[in-house]
């Protein structure tokens, strides 16, 4: 293209009605025009002034146009000379099939990994190789060679064999709303007037170092007074250094997993458990030994006991999720001492403890650990609301620095304001004054589904582990099918979970539904759990 | 111990002038009898009214105390019989040594996976098992053989490999303040009052869908707005869907690595990069190769073309971490091309591309892509604060529901509500108003430091990558030993980071110093600069 050619090519295609800038426009049309070598290498672009003249536009929008452009790379500008299209095609990729090639291989500036003192990155240097350009041709010759050897990875450019065991096994659900939907607490209790003046408060102060990174670990004061909660009412016995703020479930365990198992250790799972667990510890490489649970708690086999012993063991022994029931001290000694003799850890997801109806809740697994083997992890996504994504993990003593070294490595955490204003809410009363009032609600409401479960079906599909936590289980009778009954409520806009999901396998799993109760008002409970009902009874004709 | 001998040991232990209540007193020291045996199981303990009268305490203290205890399992009450101390033994360790010794494990309650309809959790089970106990003999034997299969995993009990490589490698500093930090903005400019607003507005409304878990990939609002704005400042093409809103750059590396490579997979970092994203790597299973930088950005040699190739590079085109230099069109076009033919992906981090002084930010590599290869990442961290915690990442458009779900089941994220908040100060204007003053302010603080740079030094030891972001790197002369110089400034309370920490070797590093502007105020610059030219000039004599 000539010079008058180009204004022509130009001037046809700029479009002076679009909301875009007439110097966006131009800037993308000779772009366009370089990059499809319409405009070739080498070619010399009109002087700005002549350009803009042939356009009817400002000379000094071409200008910026071509001051970017030659930024970009795409032209180059010598002094006295005027500008001209750069080579922007592909640099060789050299190597691939001789190494002899590499004398061809266009070479711009200083390469390698020496950096000279002085020098200073611009992309005018290629204007100064640009005669030193060698043909590209060996370069595809080389890519051919590549693509057969290519043809033996078939997963290339597709997710990886842990992305798709992730994306196929996720358990997470797409909904949001709908009654009965399981582990979401009732945030319009939440005090949100008290929440938003200790913010307001911190944000007035503006401190740079509430708004910057987290150190390792988190807050200090937040630190210091979860270790006060945390010693007075779990029993945990811990320093503000061993806490380590997160931002929940997910990442606690992620953390303790990655700085004390390899790919290939095996960690022992409750058979059930909480499905999103299973995502994080497969993704990290572990392999999952699932573990039935009975009455006590998780309940080892003969054969699990001769299996080489696990790495790590992730157990809930205040309130089993999801069965609820709360693991036997004769259990927890026994777990803590096998523990102790192979050199095994366990995490210990503390969930739902605050919410325990008619009883105070247990004291931690961690409490009776003397070995310093209980990684203890909780959060405060039920007692306050999920979306808050604040989490905690108490090391052991000896790894606590560790723990927070990995945890500023590996997450870069920040969210320090937030922190200090959840220290100050716990502080000041206003958290367990919080749980307190939820605890009520919530075991009204719990009462008021446990009546309904047993007035429409009596001691036929008994509901189970209500003492404690936001949901209970219905067990349905053996080999019904729980994902059919699920799916039909769900048809209803009722949210129920079947239990079958929370088991390793279908062999080992036992049918029910997990009905979450806490974020129903008492006098929606009833009618929606006759609307479950005639999704159980349609789908398990026996009980219709 | 016989009830009065008990009634005399805790009454001798009871301390009524203590600020712990009566009842947690005494629950204590009867769990501390029963699990050192001074209380032996079977004993019967003394009534709750007798225990209370010879203590001189409340009837209802007591009864409580027993009633948790029975909870945990410390004791078994028996209607009409009386209360006796449980068998808090540890539960058998059964099957290690011979699965003969099965029968004689102790059996309470159902176990097994058969989870049996009607049962429902307690420990109350311990007390109707309690006859048929087993000595703990033979498990203490199995216990011994195994011990010594123990000593062949010398790690045990200790950090696993790659969190010991986690630990000794990591580059986060524990400093928060000082001249000097790289990396970190002016938070003090930030418009907290607009931000405080749009954030008691939501709160006001209480909604309690920004108030739960976000759906996979974030806020919609978030994402239409965002993708508006990368697809207009840095000609990202993308919809909303492809957005995935993270906790910033390092929840985007771990997801995409995770999503799209396997352990054991090569990653093509550049040489010298960002610190924290080696460790992200690492920890995901992935074998990093460096590979050297030039003044046009990555600069992969005939070596790196004749390896077999990687599944995934990541790189830095906009302005490279740390030197940073632009990254050609034709380095760009190459890459691209390369990674066409060979099936590998690109993560394009487009780290501080929005501060960039004098000239338009590039274009993103990832709008140059035509084939779906690039994941485009980058964050609020530093166009905001740091401690806000937001990142995106751009999937490309055939996995971006992958990405959406692998996001909510890895990670269960949540804060909604700031989303909104950041989508409504994105859609009223304030946040390109914000970097427009930003950009201004950190220029001028650029020059300022440059200006001192070039006084005291002239062109002995310039300094580079001063065009964009928030930091000059200022070069030493080879073989200068760059950490000591950083030592020398800390001990000054000046935090300036050693350029050579960025590379992955000493042998491939260049020694020079980081040196952050931004968020020291103009007038404290040049002064700040004498102090770490007092710095260099002790530990490099030459240059005093």
């Amino acid at each position: 293209m000539r010079a008058s050619v180009l204004s022509d090519w130009l001037a046809q295609r700029l479009d002076r009605g679009s909301a875009q800038p007439v110097y966006r426009q131009l800037h993308k049309l000779l772009q366009q025009a370089i990059l499809s070598r319409e405009l070739p290498a080498g070619a010399r672009v009109p002087s700005s002034r002549l350009l803009a003249a042939e356009l009817g536009i400002a000379r000094n929008t071409v200008t910026q146009v071509y001051e970017q452009l030659v930024l970009e790379g795409y032209v180059t500008s010598a002094t006295g000379r005027g500008t001209f299209v750069a080579d922007t095609s592909p640099d060789e990729i050299v190597g691939a099939a001789e190494i002899g090639s590499m004398q061809t291989r266009k070479k711009f500036g200083v390469s390698g990994a020496a950096l000279p003192v002085g020098e200073v990155a611009t992309n005018s240097h290629r204007a100064q190789g640009a005669e030193t350009l060698a043909a590209a041709a060996p370069a595809a010759a080389a890519i051919g060679m590549e693509s057969a050897t290519q043809a033996q990875r078939p997963t290339a450019r597709a997710l990886s064999a842990r992305g798709t065991r992730l994306i196929t096994s996720a358990g997470v659900s797409k909904r949001q709303g709908g009654a009965f939907m399981p582990g979401v607490p009732d945030v319009s209790r939440f005090p949100a007037r008290v929440w938003t003046r200790l913010h307001n408060k911190y944000w007035r102060s503006l401190r740079p170092d509430l708004l910057t990174y987290a150190p390792g670990g988190g807050l200090a004061l937040l630190r210091h007074v979860l270790a006060d909660y945390l010693r007075t009412s779990r029993s945990v016995r811990c320093s503000p250094e061993q806490i380590i703020i997160t931002t929940g479930i997910h990442q606690s365990i992620d953390l303790a997993v990655r700085l004390l198992s390899d790919p290939g250790d095996t960690i022992w799972t409750e058979d059930p458990c909480y499905w999103g667990v299973r995502s994080v510890l497969h993704v990290s490489g572990l392999n999952t030994r699932p573990i039935a649970v009975d009455t006590e708690g998780l309940n080892p086999s003969a054969d699990d006991f001769t299996a080489p012993p696990p790495r790590l063991m992730l157990v809930t022994p205040s309130h089993q999720y999801p069965l609820g029931m709360v693991m036997s001290l004769a259990r927890r000694r026994m777990l803590l001492e096998y523990a102790r003799q192979h050199q095994c850890w366990i995490i210990e997801d503390d969930y739902d403890s605050e919410f325990r109806y008619g009883s105070r809740p247990l004291a931690s697994l961690q409490g009776l650990d003397t070995a310093g083997q209980v990684i203890y992890v909780g959060s405060f996504g039920k007692t306050l609301f999920p979306g808050l994504r604040v989490g905690y993990l108490v090391a052991p003593e000896a790894l606590a620095e560790s723990f927070a070294t990995a945890s500023a490595e590996l997450y870069r955490e920040g969210q320090l304001l937030q922190q200090a204003v959840l220290a100050e809410f716990i502080a000041e009363g206003h958290f367990t004054s919080h749980i307190r009032k939820m605890r009520a609600l919530y075991g009204q409401r719990r009462q008021v589904l446990l009546d309904a479960v047993s007035r429409r079906y009596g001691d036929a599909l008994p509901a189970m582990g209500g003492d404690a936590g936001l949901h209970v289980v219905m067990q349905l009778p053996e080999g019904s099918d729980d994902r059919a009954v699920a799916e039909a409520a769900l048809a209803r806009n009722i949210v129920v979970r079947p239990l079958s999901g929370y088991y390793s396998s279908r062999e080992r799993a036992n049918p029910g539904l997990l009905i979450g109760y806490a974020c129903v008002p008492d006098e929606e409970i009833a009618p929606a759990f006759d609307t479950l009902a005639e999704a159980i009874d349609t789908t398990l004709p026996a009980f219709a």
